[in-house]
């Protein structure tokens, strides 16, 4: 007799799982190892940017006061009276109709309060001329302009990317407060496993779900802890998890989740006395994949085959694993493209179909069923079709998941 | 005296920086580090996949030849003989009305051609019937229906992801030939810096350039070398750049690349008989950005200002490391969106500008100069604008490069 699951839709697995989400708590890293991490303190302009008014040409500083009056036809002479470069402070204090020759980033001299570039003079050995008045603060880049003292810039829960890092140089962050990383473990369930290294026999594959999923976890900067094969036998299984479940924040299981004779891993769930989010989500592929909770940790039991895997862990782990870090944006970044090929067949699941997006328009990434996993290797995006009673033919505007584009393009076209 | 530079085109200048590009070799990596690597190998199916019959289903594997003529009114009986799940082999040969009660992914058992789902049957205690006849073949998972023996699956100069390392997994690769990474040198010029753990100090600002590039280099899953900083002085910081080129295949300065006077990477790569590629790009910011080679090595010469330092890194060193690796996939990867923001102003340049986009829109994100350091912590793409004759305004679709996707979206919107 199978067993009847009801299934439950995406949106709603998605919101059960993050529910359960609990903060792991803060550390500290140096700024050169903070790329990727989640920022748990947020960024607070400790001083003005610019902190000090400058010069963004190359040119003179001169008092705009002594500048009233030029004309072409009668030009205002200005003696130069030092020459700096950017981290250079003049010890000068102008006075009437002086200048300094000032570099793009040197601070103006005391005194000063206009720049004039140097297409905008005659320059002889030790003086230039100019043609027209300076305003108070012309070509000044003003101290605060771009950020004022005290602006939160940045929030908690960003992700540090390589413009973060700059900012957090800007002022002074050599150390950084980031969230501390969940510790996942990755258990593969299924007697037909081999490891990577061993030879093909009569009936078995090669486990492929647990590198996957590592490198999954790679890509978000995550480590994790790999518990290598099981072969379903109930008990045998159960004391793995359990023992798996006990070093880990998140143990992600793959295979065992569906009601065939030997999927475990219900009964697992039901033995440790975990709370079972779900255990059928209207989606293709990826129906069976089941999400519970034991003692404050989750247990992702993901779908053997490796589309359903990969897709769950994108769908569900992903974003309960950044929840935990404290992050703000959790879910993958989503756009849409033009269909290149038909989807003529309804489905009452929603599809999720790797794919290739091309920045405009989308296709499958080929062969393309749950068990595939030569499409996995080609695709670098989701197309989601919502399910319901109609197709999807070329032409057509569809939902787009973005799945990393550490890949760029072949051709520069701008 | 200005030196007169001229500039030339953004697709110009990026193509004379990869006609430069020297490739690196190979070496071997454990598939568990070959996350966000280069492929120096094809992936080459090594056998089918699946490697065997297997079912799709968790039903009974028939002779189809005994489904011949069942009806609902004349049910045909099977006699279940054995019980298999995916990585066991029935010892069996299926005789006359005899079935294997299969599970997903198991192999066919001897005999069998079809596979009858439990929902096709009225199942007894070691039998069941099925209403309707079976073709030979329905419902089997066929060898070599994903991937043929001998296919050239992935291409050299393919990066590693995570469904990549589930394609290499399948077929043992357990150890993976990858393009070795260029040694990468980041030298900070500029008497202005400060290191970032220092005090700020009047006229001087913290060297945030150098751990930004650390950053995208990170990014791009490569370390880098950290040569400090150097004031500007003409000897001194030749030597530097002297010594820091020997050790590297790429050395990043940032600074010193304009036409200041205390500006001395002019001189320093003459002084060193670099090959300049060019000094003065159509683009802002960065049109000062200069590169130049010497004994095949890179000298990237990005400008100290931190928008035009991070744009080109991005439109320039990033292609060329790329290529150094022999990827396929090097520049940014492109899309459209709408713009969200008017940019009246003409600019006979292009323009590069950092943003926010939300996967249909697109705004700058914040102060935009190219001393700006708060939008380059805020973006995560670059609004592209031709430069030419006229301005753009609200609703204008433009040119996007997306500069990676770890952020995702704050909401799932599916």
């Amino acid at each position: 007799m199978m067993e009847q699951r009801k299934p439950i839709s995406v949106a709603e697995a998605i919101d059960r799982v993050i529910q359960h989400a609990q903060l792991l708590g803060e550390e500290t890293v140096n700024l050169f190892e903070s790329y990727g991490r989640i920022l748990a303190q947020p960024i607070i302009a400790v001083h003005d940017v610019p902190h000090f008014d400058r010069s963004p040409y190359d040119g003179f500083a001169i008092r705009s006061v002594d500048s009233v009056g030029a004309t072409g036809d009668k030009r205002i002479e200005f003696s130069v009276v030092d020459h700096i470069g950017a981290g250079i402070v003049s010890n000068k204090i102008l006075t009437q109709n002086e200048a300094v020759r000032i570099m793009t980033g040197a601070p103006l001299p005391s005194g000063a309060d206009a720049i004039v570039m140097f297409e905008q003079t005659i320059e002889s050995s030790d003086s230039f001329t100019i043609r027209k008045p300076f305003d108070a603060l012309e070509n000044v880049s003003l101290q605060g302009e771009d950020v004022k003292e005290g602006e939160e810039i940045i929030e908690v829960g960003s992700l540090i990317h390589p413009g973060t890092v700059a900012l957090l140089a800007t002022f002074g962050y050599d150390k950084v407060q980031v969230a501390k990383q969940p510790i996942v473990g990755i258990l593969s369930t299924g007697t037909e496993l081999l490891d990577v290294s061993e030879p093909l026999a009569p009936g078995k594959i090669r486990n492929s779900n647990g590198p996957m999923i590592a490198a999954q976890l790679a890509r978000m900067g995550i480590s994790c802890k790999m518990f290598g094969l099981s072969a379903d036998n109930l008990e045998a299984s159960l004391e793995m998890v359990k023992s798996a479940a006990k070093e880990t924040d998140c143990l992600i299981t793959t295979g065992g989740v569906s009601v065939g004779d030997f999927d475990f891993l219900p009964a697992i769930y039901e033995r440790l006395g975990a709370e079972v989010l779900f255990n059928k989500v209207a989606m293709r592929p990826g129906s069976v994949t089941t999400v519970a909770v034991a003692n404050g940790r989750y247990l992702f039991g993901l779908s053997g085959n490796p589309s359903a895997c990969f897709t769950g862990f994108e769908l569900f782990v992903r974003p309960a694993l950044l929840k935990m870090m404290g992050a703000d944006k959790i879910y993958l970044p989503q756009t849409t493209a033009v269909l290149a090929e038909d989807f003529t067949k309804a489905n009452p699941f929603s599809r999720f179909i790797r794919a290739v997006y091309d920045g405009a328009t989308i296709r499958p990434a080929g062969f393309n069923k749950s068990n595939a996993v030569s499409s996995i290797a080609r695709g670098n995006a989701l197309i989601v079709l919502p399910g319901g009673s109609r197709g999807f033919t070329v032409g057509d505007k569809v939902d787009v998941l973005l799945l990393g584009v550490e890949e760029g393009t072949v051709k520069w076209l701008l």
